[in-house]
């Protein structure tokens, strides 16, 4: 009788977390590609008291599945159930960000081992014909690798990039725009990123043509430059770092000259980032809100133009998504290089406690983790919830 | 002797100026145009008293001039000297901004009386064929109409009006945005302004369209629009009521709508007005910051585009000098309609104490008042002090 009662009152936690996808048009074992399909019970209470981090922890695992994850999330999102549920984990990932310099310099290589490491040939079959690991431009085609080629022109162009100029590309990733610039527009260059295997990689992509690849973070650099670049590099700046990212930019820049920063932005200023993508995608990273962009310029650069392509983000990340999923027999059977993909799995194993030890370099909690990215990464931008900014700036220095 | 002694310890108030002019390279009656040519030697102490208010007035009082007024203050605004030579006038304009709130309602109407009133043959002979008080577009030609031609077409494309769309125009001066939007893109539309003379102006210019025109403050406004627009508005609102406006036009705003605010911009966060301005151009005005409207838009819009387009603002404004001083003769002759003119010049000699009262309304004081208000202004933005901002807007909400 008295149990009878308080389960009257009581709801369980599936009631509950039924009661929040109440707005979302998001079922429990439903009919839709959309809806949620439930492996394990266990699921309702380790959303409730893990909030993304347990509803993306519980995905790797297989607790879940959804027919057509990215839109699942994406209704999720849009109606911002993760920033409604929040767990002690997210807590504890905002009391960090706000403790300590998440992005101090010696901490600036983690990332890169982390994630860039992950190995190459992962990003080789996912990203298409070039390495370009950032949003591409949709306004003309539909195919990503023509987007990413008019991505790459558009950059050039916002640049005003001309024969003879020297650029820098601070986060250079494997070396595409640099190339893509020192062939179609004559330049000489600098890039530096915190990733061997991308410097690596880059080093061999730029090798005749006149690029100079380094290992280092963007916090050493004091050297004059026409022009600088900075694409999908700003996320891993942090929002304590930013108005140094500016004024080492500006240190380098000659009087005339331009910056173009490429950078996702978030709507909301916050200093912390989704606690599952930082614990597996991007440790970390935090997206920068045009306030703290704002703040971190004023005195140092003019704005010229701030243009947002976010949803251009949400059919990038699809592309990856597609190309992914079609590479991966050959990417589980593959040796992976180097121990990238081994410690991303290690990574999730960390942290799973009595879960499953992967048993391969790329095995299915890998590729479940990953998927779980791509799908909330084009959630996001698809939600609006997440922008994608190209800000050019100038010195603002005008001559008599 | 001790005179002597003190004044080789004790600089003169003109050798304090001569020094601080020592980095523009503008010289006291010197022989380059932008030089000084000076009529009374107490302008070097009035300066230093009252910095930019002290040049400004003493200008109007025939003090001082320079053959090319606007390089003369071009070269003065690039070494910011308005910033360094601060008067106490500059301090008590400071604290009103910060202690009262100097945009509130009761106090809306008053640059429309003061500033807009002034008198529309005068605008009407400044502005070129069309009234459009707001910086013209001059990237593909040189001819002040044309530009505003082409401004007006890329305010209506960047909104994306289509026929029979609802088109809200906030602050909408002499009805001319109103106008080319009914008659080239079909949509419908409501102006509101806080100037008698402007209302008047645009209900006759936009007779015979489905135009309604109203006198009215834009935070009494609440209905439904497909597409809101501000230009040249958004300085009178004040940076305590900048959040609030924003919530105003969102609350006006369909869910799929798109804003577009035009506004000049600061790169400096500050809740000033050059006080000479403040006191003879545009009273209670202020430019806001990136910072100020990224505040003011965080949580309410999502940017999609922020375009500067600043240095069209000088060649704009010194194609309203060239035609204000050719129309001179024409203007001084003339009886001005009402009490425009005669109000500024009134508030001029308000303020100068025992300075000659003008006898015309557009009198020899008006017509030196006028012409450092657009020299000061062609000068800031070509010294990138000051910027152009089209800033496109959406509300973010996605369908399912």
């Amino acid at each position: 009788m008295l149990e009878h009662a308080k389960a009257l009152v009581e709801p369980t936690a599936r009631e509950v977390v039924e009661r929040l996808l109440d707005r979302t048009g998001v079922q429990i074992n439903g009919p839709n590609p959309w809806d949620i399909e439930v492996h394990d019970d266990d699921l309702y209470a380790r959303v409730l008291a893990h909030g993304s981090l347990g509803l993306g922890e519980a995905y790797m695992e297989g607790w879940w599945d959804a027919e057509a994850l990215d839109v699942c999330l994406f209704r999720l999102m849009r109606a911002k159930l993760d920033l409604h549920v929040l767990g002690l984990d997210d807590a504890i990932a905002f009391a960090r960000a706000h403790l300590e310099n998440l992005q101090k310099r010696s901490r600036a290589f983690e990332v890169g081992e982390r994630h860039y490491n992950v190995g190459n040939d992962l990003y080789e079959r996912m990203l298409g014909k070039r390495l370009v690991y950032s949003c591409a431009y949709f306004a003309d085609t539909d195919d990503l690798d023509e987007a990413q080629e008019a991505k790459l022109d558009r950059v050039c162009r916002k640049l005003g990039l001309e024969p003879g100029m020297r650029l820098l590309d601070v986060g250079c990733g494997w070396g595409e725009t640099l190339k893509f610039a020192a062939e179609r527009y004559g330049v000489e260059g600098v890039g530096v990123t915190v990733s061997s295997e991308q410097a690596r990689f880059a080093r061999a992509l730029c090798d005749g043509l006149p690029i100079d690849i380094r290992l280092q973070d963007y916090r050493e650099l004091n050297e004059g430059f026409d022009r600088i670049v900075s694409v999908g590099m700003f996320e891993h700046v942090g929002s304590k770092n930013y108005r140094r990212f500016m004024k080492t930019v500006r240190r380098c820049l000659v009087a005339d000259g331009r910056f173009l920063l490429r950078t996702i932005g978030s709507n909301e200023t916050t200093r912390g980032m989704d606690p599952w993508f930082d614990r597996y995608i991007f440790p970390n990273a935090s997206l920068p809100s045009m306030v703290q962009i704002a703040e971190a310029v004023e005195g140092t650069f003019i704005v010229e133009d701030w243009e947002n392509t976010g949803p251009d983000y949400d059919r990038t990340v699809m592309a990856w998504l597609e190309r992914f999923e079609a590479s991966w027999p050959e990417l589980s059977r593959a040796t992976a290089q180097g121990g990238g993909a081994d410690d991303a799995s290690r990574q999730a194993v960390e942290h799973s406690g009595a879960r499953p030890k992967p048993t391969a370099k790329f095995d299915e909690t890998f590729r479940r983790m990953w998927r779980y990215y791509l799908c909330a990464s084009a959630a996001l931008f698809r939600a609006r919830r997440a922008q994608l900014w190209s800000i050019v700036m100038s010195t603002g220095e005008v001559g008599l």
